[in-house]
């Protein structure tokens, strides 16, 4: 077996434990972490100014490295965000579901971690904590794969977590690290061991991984975002809303990549909103000058499109978008009602810009990703993403025999959980 | 662009609008599908007596033939079944989470249907009946393909069922009906239009399923489940849940395949439970018979283990087992909560037999599946699996810039739903 797999093998065995844990012990876990992440910040800072040298070494542009830096501030922002986890309720032992099939039969859905989770990340390196703080609190095992610039980071950040952790009585196990692509190729082949894959990153690479994999993954390729101005649009809310939904951080999934404007609003207002976004010096592509609408620039440009109506703006959404957070601006709360229920989007927002669609801003604390799939989570992933459920029965000598028979039938009395 | 591709897109383009219908609309088309039923009983019959000719013809076994069977008492099964489903409450629309970002922010988690569904099942007729009426509650569009021996019978209720919904207002679409190999082969590509298939069959066809295709699976490859009988049994009792658990159906996947006996337990009694066994007609299998311990029969056969404690019995299920059902039977109620908690299973157990396991049983209705996934949906699979959700922001002009200069924070009240 190779190292991995051994490692996988562990960490599986790890996630029976993981999923009995006591609400106590893990908080007490994730105390220790913060605590241990506050005493240990000299060895992790230097550890990240080897990454930062390298960085600049290797002519890393100005905005990668900012996304690198862990310091003072990245340091008590990830804490505040543990210190947020351990206040929010244990998502495991959730009763969802609760019916007497017969007098002294009772099922009960109840919520219980995934198991082991590989996820590969970015560069930054608060995402490895908080990825493994939301694992733990959710009792899952994790495989953390981070972007190599932050190599150096993430081992120290590693081995802080793991050591603070396992000493407040977690698995060996429940935490690892991959330091190359070739482990990640290795954790690929893994679907005896791992239950989730939850790749974070650029479309193409997260293609890659979708189309390698037997493992279940979770997570989204990109970010087509669109933002329909109605023809009973508030003009000044309008304008507001495009310019930060494209404007306000560019290179994200949730920016705005095409404005929809109905066609019968005013010329005066179409040119105003236009303009609008060429003061914020984005660049403006309309339809003679588009080849593919399906097109996410990451950049200061927008597509721009003229619609007959909301169910051409639909019509476009469901043909061209991503499925991952789609906007309608306007006053009409019928029109709105009918195109939130029928454009097909993980998040579809009113009056608001689609740069809202995140954990934090959602208030799940934290996020692992967002998902653009329509089977379990959907949206911004937190908590309550990295659970399951199982069944529980709970009998007293029942056999079917009784019921296939006629001898008993059946009550189903479903109780309020 | 081939047929099968042609009919996915318009599929597509139906369940933007199933996502919309009304709730009675879809209780009045369920309606007119039962009567429907119904009226053309004896075109159902007459095509349904050509599948069975063939079979006597092609030599099909006993066992098969009467599967195959569709009479006046499974109409009255199915159309049961249809009845209960319309005084089921509409999956769709639900909110699960509703939380104040803000002043003027609120975030809803609303329920909505998955989109297209591809089901591919077995020979039984009135499985077309109730994946299809599952899939109408739900909102989902679905593509149908059912066993070859079937298919006169299957064209027919097919027939029968698309006429009656979309004269009662469903869309065109929404329901199809694939008849060979072929067009299951070009459906597993289509990943553009299909959100999910369902499998239902044998192991090696559930697997070449799940290795085939980018489109999201959601069911179960084998059933290896086990029973474990604690040193604490009930012993009546557990003979009669062994017995029920490995021969009241034997041909199926909840079916009992491993029994696990706590050595502790006095020779006399395990004795007891292996006779009871065998005076049901099943060959024992016992561990110096056994190569591999994950085997699912599907017989009069089972595979018998002495264990040393419940921590045993657990490490052995969670290596062999297939993440199906497991039981346990013993009156320690702490070892009970100690086993169902850490064993990794859809569906424990508690003193009852693991053919519980299923829809009807559960109280669903019926099922489209039994998932062993631990994604989406789990256990048995009725219309809360079938659907996903989407989350809903209205606000009021709300931009992300006023959030990320400090000049607002966030308010984050979650409320109750």
């Amino acid at each position: 077996m190779s190292d991995i797999k051994v490692q996988a093998n562990v960490s599986k065995q790890a996630s029976f434990q993981m999923a009995i844990l006591d609400t106590n012990l893990k908080d007490n876990a994730l105390k220790a972490v913060a605590e241990a992440l506050e005493a240990n910040k000299d060895y992790i800072f230097e550890a990240n100014n080897r990454d930062l040298d390298n960085a600049v070494k290797e002519g890393l542009e100005g905005p990668l490295v900012k996304r690198l830096k862990f310091d003072e501030h990245k340091l008590s922002d990830v804490i505040e965000g543990i210190n947020s986890l351990i206040g929010l309720d244990d998502p495991v032992g959730k009763v969802k579901l609760h019916t007497t099939l017969d007098d002294g039969l009772e099922l009960y859905r109840v919520t219980c971690p995934i198991g082991v989770i590989g996820i590969i990340f970015e560069s930054r390196p608060d995402a490895l904590v908080q990825i493994s703080s939301l694992c733990l609190k959710s009792g899952n095992s994790v495989f953390l794969k981070g972007g190599r610039e932050a190599l150096e980071t993430n081992k120290a950040l590693y081995s802080v977590i793991r050591n603070a952790s396992i000493e407040a009585g977690l698995p060996d196990g429940w935490i690892n690290l991959l330091e190359t692509r070739d482990d990640v190729s290795e954790m690929l082949t893994l679907n005896e061991y791992i239950d989730l894959i939850i790749p974070r990153g650029s479309n193409s690479f997260v293609q890659y991984i979708m189309n390698n994999t037997l493992i279940p993954v979770m997570g989204h390729a990109d970010g087509v975002c669109h933002t329909y101005v109605d023809v009973d649009a508030d003009i000044e809310k309008a304008m507001d809303i495009v310019v930060d939904a494209k404007t306000q951080y560019v290179s994200v999934c949730n920016a705005t990549e095409t404005v929809l404007i109905n066609k019968s609003l005013d010329n005066l207002v179409k040119g105003e909103i236009v303009k609008a976004l060429e003061d914020h010096g984005v660049r403006i592509h309309f339809e003679d000058d588009i080849t593919e609408w399906h097109h996410e620039y990451l950049d200061y440009d927008v597509s721009i499109k003229f619609v007959e109506s909301v169910d051409d703006a639909i019509n476009h959404i469901n043909k061209y978008g991503s499925g991952h957070t789609e906007a309608i601006i306007t006053e009409n709360r019928e029109t709105a009602e009918y195109f939130m229920n029928k454009v097909d989007a993980s998040s579809v927002m009113l009056n608001a810009s689609t740069r809202f669609a995140d954990g934090f801003r959602y208030g799940f604390g934290a996020e692992v990703g967002v998902s653009t799939s329509k089977l379990h989570a959907r949206g911004p992933v937190g908590l309550e993403g990295l659970i399951s459920y199982k069944y529980k029965i709970y009998g007293n000598g029942n056999i079917v025999a009784d019921y296939a028979s006629g001898k008993k039938t059946f009550k189903h009395i479903r109780r309020e959980v």
